[in-house]
């Protein structure tokens, strides 16, 4: 039985799983033997492909309910993203390289947030302080979570020590960052097997934009055209959840990982002040959009402006 | 013109004055020459006599407007502790070692809090970390904040990792921490020259704790009786802040800083559930609580069960 609790992100991408099976093997260098990870959702077929690929096991599934118990938090802080039963747990520690929000504790605790692109980054930094060894499975996790949320070191979220810490730890790992990079990425970028309404919801973010309630859902893919040539059914699964009149405006953003660039999908009331927001105009409910891969340093911010 | 702010909490001790002063010299020593340490409010004897000791420039008062300004906290982050404008400010660092609560941020930031005894040790660590030179007048300010916020290493909130960087700051700083700490103690545990708005007011901070707001003011003294003679006007100075509405009630503990006990004053609404947390019974509204020297760690986690 475990008596610390660690995990990341509901919906968990690499970074979160990563990071929580990293945590756990800071905290036992540490001589905390009793630190274990968890996740809070199913993996993701790029999370899959690089545990796989480093022979790491999946974290299990956390199903117990946390009151009282001694948690570690990693790649979130928000209440809303993380256990439901957070809020009744004994936080210990966090580290994050996100804002801070709808977080706080009763007591004194160690937390450790950094803006950088990964939370795997800062962990790397924590093992390079304390002397710890990085051992080559820890090291593919690290980078693996370092690809996954610089996209190839390609996002504007990627800051100088990412790429410092993923330089070396391509040799700690024994692999070629952008071949192996490139492999994952793959494997988590095919929506062949996805119904519409899976590619539509899969990273999905909801947004209040002056009097606008806006859906983002972002989807990696190598092919666009494997989205595009699906657009009426992928139409049809927005138009019925913007039916349900939770949301004015969907915005679905196909990201072609290869070249760096981004197809949107618009559907909505006013959805052409969408297309206005980048300076362009939309053309069968889409548009091209060279260079853009981040949702929350490219997409959120121009949008926000245009509907504020 | 400044543009990085730094500074502790309202109601200014030596660790939320010193550590402002040393990120200060943190910040100058990677480059941000821009960084200027601030307090917010008066500053207590104590504080005074190791500034003067240590030949340092007592923080400029802060009276700007910090609306979007780049601010650095320490040895706080909640926001009714802090600059009144703070919620507007961009905050971009913070370093405590208090819970976190009424805290948050729009953006990424760089947040370092480690549950030890005091800011300045996490302070010294980072120092060191860096390979950054400390100076005797900077070790100076960050062992006369251990020792304040330690009571010369009496308090259960002192840590094995206090303790280790005092030892070290001692020979750094150039004095006996014994000798130098009880003499620095001392001159901020005179209570005869302050007024009773000046004493309850000194070190005092608000919790927020079930449906209760807490004022809990904690003063050092090497007398009790110096402040028990007082009662009197004591009382009714609380009473004037009570008659405000925003505290629901109000504890002032009065702390012999050579025996290491302590004697609460208090006021209020359901004033006999302060009582009830340490298990004594209020005599003429005071009690002694023989131990009792951490507000952290002894007075506000037994009040805060005891009201929620």
């Amino acid at each position: 039985m475990a008596s610390t609790y660690i995990f990341g992100h509901k919906s968990p991408d690499t970074d979160a799983i990563n990071s929580a099976i990293i945590m756990a093997e800071f905290e036992r260098l540490n001589g905390n033997d009793s630190a274990k990870a968890y996740r809070l959702g199913e993996l993701n077929p790029e999370t899959q492909y690089a545990l796989d690929y480093f022979k790491a096991e999946a974290p299990e599934l956390l199903s117990d309910d946390l009151t009282d118990k001694d948690v570690i938090l990693v790649d979130h802080n928000e209440f809303q993203q993380s256990a439901d039963s957070i809020e009744s747990a004994n936080i210990l520690h966090v580290v994050d390289h996100h804002r801070i929000a709808n977080f706080h504790t009763a007591a004194p605790l160690y937390y450790r947030a950094e803006p950088l692109g990964c939370t795997a980054t800062i962990l790397y930094k924590m093992f390079k302080e304390q002397g710890f060894e990085i051992k080559p499975q820890i090291a593919g996790l690290m980078l693996s979570a370092i690809i996954s949320d610089s996209l190839l070191f390609k996002s504007p979220t990627c800051t100088e020590q990412d790429k410092a810490a993923a330089q070396a730890l391509e040799n700690l790992a024994g692999v070629n960052a952008q071949e192996y990079g490139l492999e994952m990425l793959k494997a988590g970028a095919s929506t062949v097997d996805k119904s519409p309404v899976e590619i539509i919801n899969a990273d999905a973010k909801t947004f209040e934009m002056g009097d606008y309630s806006v859906r983002i859902g972002q989807v990696n893919t190598v092919d666009v055209n494997e989205i595009l040539a699906r657009q009426a059914e992928l139409e049809q699964a927005i138009t019925e959840t913007l039916s349900g009149a939770e949301y004015d405006i969907f915005v679905l953003v196909a990201t072609d990982i290869l070249n760096s660039d981004s197809t949107i999908l618009v559907l909505g009331k006013d959805k052409d002040k969408i297309a206005k927001a980048f300076d362009v105009e939309l053309d069968n409910n889409t548009a091209f959009l060279p260079g853009v891969v981040s949702r929350k340093k490219q997409i959120v911010p121009p949008i926000t402006a245009a509907l504020s």
